[in-house]
């Protein structure tokens, strides 16, 4: 087949009409925030609402294991199919786009395809994830697909108020090992495209309509605990102190240093909490306890920030005379996106004119999980003023259209390839 | 009259029995710690027990409006008189001594008189203030009697907990307004004179037996906010941020800096409690609050201190794109002791020969208030390893004889003067 018209286009107007509809789906009015946490009854109100839609446009819904929505536009030959998705469940207090975007647009895709008689060679698939916020500690409905899930898992993961998956699942009489049969043959899958907001300000301030993914960063999240010596903050003099608070500042003093001698570009180093023991404005801290999340676009350069951190907090320990520990709480390999699937990317950009920007992401995405088993390709669009896991989440609907196009065009390109 | 003989010596045995009994009053079994805090049932069961003991002790307890106990040696003259004491009650979870120690040795110095039949010229009070460890904001006890306190004060002041002190002293009985009728006229006081414990780590780590207090710092307290904004720990990058836990970083580092260009050795700068806000490991902090706790003895000093750190804050807020706003909650002016009691005290120390050490008070006490109106010195024995405000406070018995030796000599000099 040959390249499509470029004249071929998304219809705005459906894609306006779903994001307002689906914005309403467990919204608040008192912070105009949406609640859509994986497995509330909203979420399962709005994987209701996706069935429907699917169903309106003339596909058949279908819901797996892990309860993650798909429709699927069969292609003219059996060969291994291209999957576009994302995911509708959201973080407390969200604003309307984030993964919800990326799974309109990719229905808006298969509408299109049809409506205009399209058959490419491979088999189609819209994929709604279910919990990629991580309600339950990962990205339960990505992580299924992949074969990431075993029975002890599926029986013990809990959010952080105690609530396990399996009770919540059962809850919306969904049996729990069921999500076991979500897995999926790598065989069957030639490619997954997601769309999804930047979460960043880097689109906006460089006025670009879409980014180009070539790289999901990488991330661990450390936990870490410093302990000196709670002391009466007028009559410990300042060199007889083990203040944990000044071991702290240390090492945020101490941050971009480590990330100019060992980071790049991609690096980023965030202390987001810390609380200080006992915490009166009279005493001197004797313990702090705060996070680390460090992340890089290459695995090698993650383990040398790694060590270059280590280093800085014993360095601190020794001289101020504090003990130091530390947790990896989590640690999540960065991913490549797929070299062919980036050049067809930046190929069909140029060919509609759009301007846009290669990229990595520095937040997390079902594209991560999908990448450890298939080839994988990511399209952002802009975040205005970088903001999202808020009511203030917005981008205009010209770059909506332009990034939406470009998925169509491109899901038109990996299945006819 | 001469000098006492060096001979004449408190008696330990009494000291040691009265702290172990008054230690047992308001001590909780679980912690050990002694919850003995203003004006609950265990301070005023504690008020009673000093009651009963300056009776058996063979003077006429008092109780004035502000419900501060105390007991008088009459002098031979009515010249103005010499004040003795400190406060009995206790911080939550307490040590045994603290104030207690001042108060009790203060009693044994009169008993010591007594039984030697010394009438010195001055009348000698031993007064034990209510309310220090400032329950209710202040010292109230010393505050009434330098009448420091108005009727609007009374009827308003409350403890943390919204507790108005107005309520608490009536359910003891106690009128509010009465505390007015506490006050002093200065013309009738010609010194006071504190023993405490140093709740430092100075006289121990020097092997001091006791500290001659020639100034008590002063100090403000600072509740800092650093505004700048909250962002996606992976998507933004380093140089897109508004990062207010840097800013706060950057100023924690800044301290050493500005103590050593506008302070002295006695200078202090503290940040014991910070709240990061929204506090999420995977999200860049857009607002840190942040207490800040300044002291010197010197009240230019302060004011240069002030400065330093205002204009440190105005460059981290302009460099940080941090909007940042301060307020001071509380300035205590320091006060120097009264240089012809210090001579006094350092005069008998050295007659005594106690290992001594001149030095300043880092903390606060009931003598700064009184300082504010009347000549006052004061005593330090060491704390050991520095604790103070917790179970595991101790000062050796050889130090306590010490310093209450100290007194009572100083006591006699003064009184005799």
């Amino acid at each position: 087949m040959r390249q499509a018209s470029i004249d071929l286009s998304v219809k705005l107007d459906r894609i306006k009409n779903d994001i307002h509809e689906l914005a309403q789906i467990g919204r608040c009015e008192d912070d105009r925030g949406i609640y859509r946490m994986a497995f509330t009854d909203a979420d399962m109100q709005g994987k209701r609402w996706l069935e429907n839609r699917i169903k309106q446009a003339g596909f058949e819904p279908r819901t797996d294991g892990a309860v993650n929505v798909s429709a699927e536009l069969t292609g003219a030959t059996d060969d291994p199919r291209i999957l576009v998705g994302s995911h509708i469940d959201t973080v407390p207090c969200a604003g309307p786009l984030d993964g919800t975007l990326g799974v309109i647009v990719g229905l808006e895709c298969l509408r299109c395809l049809r409506e205009n008689g399209i058959v490419p060679r491979r088999t189609v698939e819209l994929i709604a994830f279910s919990d990629e916020e991580g309600r339950f500690g990962g990205m339960f409905g990505s992580q299924s697909v992949c074969g990431q899930l075993n029975p002890d898992a599926l029986a013990t993961l809990s959010d952080l108020d105690g609530v396990l998956l399996a009770d919540e699942l059962r809850r919306h009489d969904v049996e729990p090992l069921g999500a076991l049969d979500a897995a999926r043959d790598p065989e069957s899958i030639a490619g997954y495209l997601e769309l999804h907001i930047e979460q960043g300000p880097v689109l906006d301030r460089g006025q670009k309509s879409v980014g180009i993914v070539d790289e999901i960063t990488g991330l661990f999240t450390w936990s870490v605990t410093l302990k000196g010596e709670a002391n009466h903050a007028g009559t410990t003099p300042m060199e007889m102190r083990h203040d944990a608070f000044m071991g702290l500042a240390d090492f945020a003093h101490a941050i971009p240093r480590i990330l100019d001698e060992n980071g790049t570009a991609r690096s980023r180093a965030t202390i987001g909490k810390a609380q200080i023991l006992p915490g009166a404005a009279n005493t001197v801290p004797g313990i702090v306890e705060f996070s680390l999340d460090v992340r890089d676009t290459s695995a090698e350069i993650l383990a040398d920030l790694g060590n270059a951190f280590r280093k800085a907090l014993s360095a601190i320990g020794r001289r101020r005379n504090l003990m130091f520990e530390f947790q990896q709480k989590s640690y999540l390999p960065p991913v490549a996106a797929d070299a062919g699937i980036v050049s067809g990317l930046l190929q069909q950009a140029e060919r509609l004119g759009l301007l846009h920007l290669q990229m990595h992401s520095g937040a997390a995405h079902d594209a991560q999980i999908m990448g450890s088993m298939v080839p994988v390709g990511m399209i952002f669009v802009p975040s205005k003023n970088g903001q999202s896991h808020s009511p203030a989440e917005w981008t205009s609907w010209t770059d909506i259209e332009a990034g939406a196009n470009l998925m169509l065009h491109s899901i038109i390109d990996l299945a006819n390839r």
